[in-house]
């Protein structure tokens, strides 16, 4: 047997082991070193391939399809450029806690630093980003032999997958000749078992750290239950039962799944951004115990509340959360998997007082909820001209049981927060919030699209819609279906929220107007293209795209000046809901104007 | 005076030095962690800011613009997966030895790792790829002040410049907050001069070390000097001096600078790829000593004839350029500014022998060199049909003097060395060799035009096009000028020529049709889309765009496999023109078809 044909019995070892750990889906850009992996990869019956020639767009697509599915997915590229155009996915990734096997092949260690093409320094080349990382040897000799390599494979996985879960990069460098003779290339049989675990277990609170925080909970009556965003499906139906127990709300953001379901979600409040922008608000409601459980909350006014009452009990499920407190506010932190964590403090919170106590905390916020939850959909209605948060608002309240509503960052994230309510339908909402970049959204929305029980949704800024435009190649190459919501303010939206907008500088510098008409990417990517004219249309077009195949692009057009102006005038309008009635509203809307 | 009044103080004494020190254009992509960086480059007058959106393209726009200028650009981002986005363009810059001044914003040291937003591990982010990273101290404090900012920005630019000039990275963390009133902004002065040599000196070689390596040169009658890619203006005409001193011929790769220019071209051989494919007329070409200047060059041929010579004496210029022997076939190296080595070794040649011993060795690859560009030249005539190497070669022939040409890797760079020939006319090539990546050529061609003496032409491949496809987005913003030659084969051409062109999976993973209609780009970038039928309508297409304004994109199809059989005919025919004469080589250009 010569090399070539060991390399591959090799590499079909290690894919055999990346399937046995549960790997079934892989996106590979093309490439020359990569052959041995990209052949095998294709080959194998339980591996769906997912081509990319832009390797940026290729990781965020598995961000995304890794991401709703919970499942690792494997990415390969080529050496070069190629592996260092995945750092931005594997950043987000390890921030947001998301598992990917990232396979780079590379020159053998001779080639390396001696002027051969394509040929960089890829050891650590995601630094500390990557979980793990191992310059594999080169294959192709007697040793290592297949038993290392499905090895390798099943602790790649099992090690992206441990929570908390991030990727893992593994570099393989390969001898010439990477391809052998048509009939030499393996066969797979059934996937061997690996002797590594494949699926981590989740780890226990101390019971210790459990009794004494149920203990304070029961101490203060006025406590809230604050939920950043997570990916668990189960952890909300564990926080009901958390809320239930103590009588604490539960402030839901957007992205912690716990605002739409078919869970208990009476003590859910997700109108608390509205209310904690209203000062005289935001001071009468002065927690006692907080109950933190994910990444921070997206939510401004949230942050800035939770910072106002640092001397507030504050108890952070941390640890295997990552260490979520960027305001110094924490006062106890409890290491564990998180609904594990809830479930226990639950059953310690019933075991010492089986009802809670009748008291109108919850009753206030429960009432405040409504009042401005009331209010600003009133307004809402009232809106007859193009408004980001009226579109999206359109957007998900025409999404089905199972969907999934993508969300960029920027605006979209903030706007989903604050004009989207909760609701019965298992609608998930999801956007790249480990470290929040605006590029690769479009990418990764595709790549849930993948995983999605229900049609895929997407809504995304202008700026970051371009930064990731070439990702939109995918939609054709692989019959995707999607419904794209493309907010078009010309330019960088959020900056106009920011005091740097009163500087001459901002238009050249932050505001950056790019004049393109996008209406051409339809005949360019070979999707639907749409630019609906008023509410009606822009819902009959989301309803018919949510049903249709393909790729659809919905374009609003908007005005970033006018967007700030009616975000004040909706705030206004909470205002006017929580200190009157619509009355008073309709009055300050018409101010506003 | 507050936080952020000295914070702006000391960041315009920053961007002070950055002026000193001789930097003129700064790639800056919006962001608010960013807005005093932003904010001050934008106001200095000497500085000129080139807006883009997406940072992975500013790198690369950056990195064209430095490398054909050869001056320092500086690239300015935000925080989080924005930084990362730049690492593709800093390995470029790392390998091919542009000279690039990173600037990312980062959040203060107390709010990383804590979940704050936009916030990733950015210490040391390029890894290796930096020659130098600073994690900058907090601006806004007493200390340190604004002589330090200064100074700091002097030597970045200077580590820059070094020889070898690469990239640098200062990371700087900014509190907030970030933006004082407009009129607290600090109005820059005359630029103040700095302690810091902003000009590193070239290195002189050791004497000791010339002398030895002139008696060599001189000991060995059939020498050769091969020069690959170096960005150097002035070695052309050194080395030019050295063959004439020698008697050697100079195998001059397209990214040598050597085959177009008013210097003595007398001694360049620039059909040596041809040549060399050729087997017989390659035994018959046995070199005693090369003297090697500058990277691997590009033809693999040529690098498969010198590392068949390993036997023969090989001299490299090392050390400031690298290590450039992936072979392992060098004898001998010398270290020292190239052209400073080439004119010493000319200098003692000249010293040890008034003029060359006449004999036939440079007169042979003279003469083979000619029939080899004839042969080539006659048939590229008679193709009347798509080729990919025809069109290339039709864009060089139209380029003025002055006029830069960008090529893409993959097959454009082949092209082009194979099928492009020397000239008078001062036409610069250039190409991202250092990782030779497909990613960014299109904003590395779009960021050369703005240093260009003449016209900016790229010639690219579908996929490195539609890689980098937003980098377009430039073209309207700033108003650029460009002539896109866009080859598109409708996937990775270069794939075709390889061994796994025979795999059944071959369309699937490596060819990659994407069979998309670039003709929508026109309308989206606001460019000139052409698709020219035939020979004339092109000529007339290149000759219309470069002497027009604005962007054209104009569209050659072709097939790949087509492509190859096209590539060996052409080689049918030099093999004929170095054996027979041209009868010959219309036979078998029949007999291929």
């Amino acid at each position: 047997m010569d090399r070539v044909e060991r390399t591959y019995l090799q590499v079909a070892a290690f894919v055999d082991g990346l399937v046995a750990a549960g790997v079934r889906h892989a996106c590979v850009s093309p490439g020359s070193r990569s052959s041995p992996l990209a052949l095998l990869l294709g080959r194998h019956p339980a591996i769906r391939i997912w081509i990319h020639l832009d390797e940026r767009s290729s990781g965020y697509f598995a961000l995304g399809l890794a991401k709703v599915s919970r499942e690792p997915v494997a990415i390969l590229c080529t050496s070069g450029t190629a592996a260092a155009n995945l750092l931005p996915a594997v950043v987000e990734a390890r921030y947001g806690r998301v598992p990917l096997v990232v396979l780079t092949a590379d020159r053998p260690p001779e080639l390396r630093d001696a002027g051969a093409p394509q040929t960089i320094d890829q050891l650590r080349l995601y630094g500390p980003h990557a979980k793990w990382f191992v310059d594999v040897p080169v294959f192709g000799g007697r040793e290592p032999d297949e038993r290392y390599a499905h090895a390798l494979a099943s602790r790649a996985v099992t090690t992206a997958r441990t929570p908390p879960a991030g990727p893992v990069h593994l570099n393989f460098p390969f001898r010439e000749p990477l391809v052998p003779a048509p009939g030499a290339i393996p066969a797979f049989g059934t996937p061997t078992t690996s002797p590594h675990p494949a699926a981590p277990s989740p780890r226990s609170p101390d019971a210790g750290a459990i009794a004494r925080i149920a203990d304070q909970l029961l101490g203060d009556p006025r406590g809230l239950i604050v939920c950043g965003p997570q990916d668990d499906p189960d952890l909300p139906a564990a926080m009901a039962g958390l809320a239930r127990a103590t009588g604490f709300p539960i402030l839901a953001d957007p992205l912690s799944l716990a605002r739409c379901g078919s869970h208990d979600r009476g003590l859910v409040v997700d109108a608390y951004d509205a209310l904690l922008r209203d000062t005289p608000t935001r001071g009468a409601l002065e927690p006692q115990v907080v109950m933190r459980v994910g990444a921070p909350p997206t939510s401004k006014a949230l942050m800035t509340y939770l910072a106002e009452h640092a001397g507030a009990r504050q108890v952070q499920v941390a640890g295997e959360q990552g260490w979520n407190d960027p305001d110094f506010v924490g006062s106890e932190a409890v290491d564990g998997d998180p609904r594990l964590v809830v479930d226990a403090l639950t059953l310690a919170v019933r075991e010492r007082r089986p009802a809670p106590d009748g008291d109108d905390w919850a009753d206030r916020w429960r009432d405040l909820d409504r009042r401005a939850r009331a209010g600003l959909t009133a307004w809402l209605a009232r809106v007859d001209e193009p408004f980001e948060g009226s579109a999206i608002a359109a957007l998900a309240a025409a999404l089905p049981d199972g969907a999934t509503l993508y969300v960029g960052n920027s605006m979209p994230i903030r706007d989903l927060d604050a004009f989207v309510g909760g609701s019965r339908r298992k609608v998930r909402f999801a956007a790249n919030r480990g470290a929040s970049g605006i590029d690769g959204v479009l990418s990764s929305a595709l790549g849930a699209s993948v995983a999605s029980d229900g049609p895929l949704a997407l809504a995304i800024g202008d700026v970051s819609f371009l930064h990731d435009l070439g990702g939109l190649a995918a939609a054709k190459r692989h019959g995707l279906r999607a419904t794209v919501l493309l907010l078009n303010n010309d330019g960088g939206g959020i900056f106009n929220v920011l005091p740097v907008a009163e500087h001459e500088q901002f238009e050249a510098l932050f505001g950056t107007p790019h004049g393109l008409d996008f209406s051409a990417v339809g005949d360019l990517f070979g999707v639907t293209f749409r630019r609906p004219e008023g509410r009606a249309e822009l819902r009959a077009e989301i309803a018919a795209s949510l049903e249709g195949n393909g790729v659809t692009v919905i374009e609003v057009r908007t005005e970033r000046a006018r967007n700030v102006a009616l975000h004040r005038e909706a705030q206004q309008a909470v205002r006017a809901a929580l200190a009157g009635g619509p009355a008073r509203v309709a009055n300050l809307a018409g101010v506003a104007r």
